[in-house]
């Protein structure tokens, strides 16, 4: 599934109309996944530079190096591209940009995201533009269209599948319960099946399936890396998968008691149950992020676990894995229809587990709509009792 | 396999000494490759700043979110903890490491790769330090100790053994090769089992094993990623696998021909072999990196296939799988002892397929030394004829 050719084109005529409010004649972006959001051309990043240039008037070009050419070419890029040899080559791959660009904006702008030393760089090559920094894409990367809706509907279908072979694989083992990185490899290579199996023009990205995968005491520390150990009965475990339809993400994380449940074991869950729901429900146009955080974390403090708190309640999702806005403290944006977000409270209790419960949701008109539906309830969770 | 807290000690000493030596007061670092250089700490990046501030004298920072905290001690990061809550959050991160710092410097230095938000978010908390771009880091990263030479020669071993189980898979498959995906997959997957089998303590990176599978056609784009296509009998498929051990890369790639090679595959696959062999013989001592490069690539254009150049000889490899010095026009870097380049030069002819063999070589005193060894004759690589 891959966005029409008409996406791009509403898109950099929105863009062109962005700049001219903002008084820019031209836009530079070397994000990787800003690069693909104007241009669909998604690429494993590296030294080399590949950026989008957009101007105010003209046509919209993308830097690539020669070994990108066909690739980008291949992916029906939404852009004109302009190619350098290599990196870091004789000329700077900025001074062949210059060269395709013609007569040098006045007033250029590069993303927040732009390094210390590509911002030189451009600066150097382009002698002649007033440079500043503009995050007019990244505000437009907030609010997804309907298209973009679609493929993440379709990714969230996935994700629940991979939760749901996860639990298969733990469900039907005897005494050889898989580890953490055998599980973890067990539902990436579910998922890219799946979606192979299922669609004719899979956008590949550098994780098109994947996730964090861990049991026990390691589930306590919420981005630890899945490891070599294996899944204990008795012990909670968690899956936090995701995966990409057309280069947009969502997750599904459920946290999974494996045994009959503890009672400490059922209380920690139903806290958290209960503040992703009341966190989720927050998920409304005109809500502040940090309110729908504060109500979403306050299920959590009354239960008397502030000190198992260790993180937010969830922050957006697109093209990046993580991108704002932030269901956080500090972020004030307004939510607003057609924001994706992850609702993941969390409860870690050092030396026990974690427990966590993510949904990707979207901001409607009518409410917050799951996009990720695997059950929640005690029971659903409860393997192997 | 994990550095001991003597190479951070050394380290910081060595780090310190450059600090004086530029009159800088203090190095903020905040690229994660940078910081699990200087602290041992590897995560999993995203938008919460994570850095390492290394001062002229006192002790070495690692600021980290909260959710981070548990995950930095229990892989005992060489640095002393400052904690921020979450990220936004009502303070800044970088208010945070200024309160841990106390006095602020009066010159510091983040590296090229910070980025230009961080550099304003760093410049609007430390008012009264005066900030520079500094790359000593970066220096320092390209020679190997001996500590972390012994990190790529065992990820050496285990990239090869991933190569010799794709081959193995590849020719004991009937009627039902694989696709790139499948492949991909499955060459992951026993790297990862092999490197916990044999290791205690397992330093867990974001790619631990994998690497790019790509067949007929798709091998001539050299950084495609692996797709839903099969392989192929009369076609070559390309195996660029690598792994990281102890946080250190290295890659081992072959071309393989699979079924009866026609005599243009012998011919390309000749001309690749010898260009290797060239451009590996000539990663010594002295030798800068552009001339290297030139003798390199010169075989595969004196062999009238300049036109299927699309890369640069190799890269420099070790914490990160591309890092400098570039094997590359441009690069004028001279090689000494303990810098790991890979040494991978291509030939890509658009419709039919890519040829490419790489090797992670350690320059030496008495020259070149493969870490990598997957033979590579022509009789090796030719699977099934």
């Amino acid at each position: 599934m891959r966005l029409a050719p008409a996406f791009y084109a509403d898109l950099h005529t929105g863009l062109r109309a962005d700049l001219d409010a903002a008084g820019l004649d031209a836009l530079v972006l070397d994000d990787p996944l800003d690069v693909a959001y104007v241009t669909g051309f998604a690429h494993f990043p590296n030294e080399r530079p590949v950026a989008a240039y957009v101007p105010r008037e003209g046509e919209v070009l993308l830097l690539v190096p020669d070994l990108e050419r066909e690739y980008a070419a291949d992916q029906q890029a939404s852009a004109t591209l302009a190619v350098y040899p290599e990196f870091p080559g004789e000329r700077s791959p900025f001074a062949v940009l210059r060269d395709a660009v013609g007569a040098q904006p006045r007033r250029a702008a590069h993303a927040p995201s732009t390094s210390y030393a590509r911002v030189q760089a451009l600066a150097s090559e382009f002698a002649d533009t007033r440079w500043t920094v503009s995050d007019l894409v990244g505000a437009r990367r907030l609010r997804k269209t309907p298209e973009e809706i679609a493929l993440h509907v379709e990714a969230a279908r996935i994700a629940d599948a991979m939760v749901a072979e996860g639990v298969r694989l733990v469900g039907e083992a005897k005494d050889d319960l898989p580890t953490e990185a055998e599980l973890a490899a067990h539902v990436t290579r579910f998922g890219a099946q799946l979606m192979y199996a299922e669609h004719e023009d899979v956008v590949v990205v550098p994780m098109l399936t994947g996730g964090l995968v861990y049991s026990g005491p390691n589930s306590a520390q919420p981005h630890r890396l899945p490891g070599g150990d294996r899944l204990r009965r008795g012990e909670p475990f968690m899956l936090s998968l995701g995966c990409a339809v057309g280069g947009r993400f969502v997750e599904s994380e459920r946290t999974f008691l494996l045994g009959e449940p503890a009672p400490e074991q059922r209380h920690y869950y139903s806290v958290v149950r209960e503040a992703q729901h009341v966190g989720t429900e927050a998920l409304r146009p005109g809500t502040r992020c940090a309110d729908a955080n504060r109500a979403c974390l306050d299920v959590i403090r009354r239960a008397g676990f502030a000190e198992y708190l260790r993180h937010r309640q969830g922050h957006g999702i697109g093209l990046g894995f993580h991108e704002p806005p932030w269901v956080a403290d500090g972020d004030d944006t307004v939510l607003a229809p057609g924001m994706v977000l992850s609702s993941e409270p969390g409860l870690y209790v050092p030396g026990h587990a974690g427990y966590r419960i993510s949904d990707t949701v979207l901001v409607t008109d009518e409410g917050p709509r799951r996009l990720t539906g695997y059950p929640r309830d005690l029971a659903d969770i409860v393997i192997g009792a």
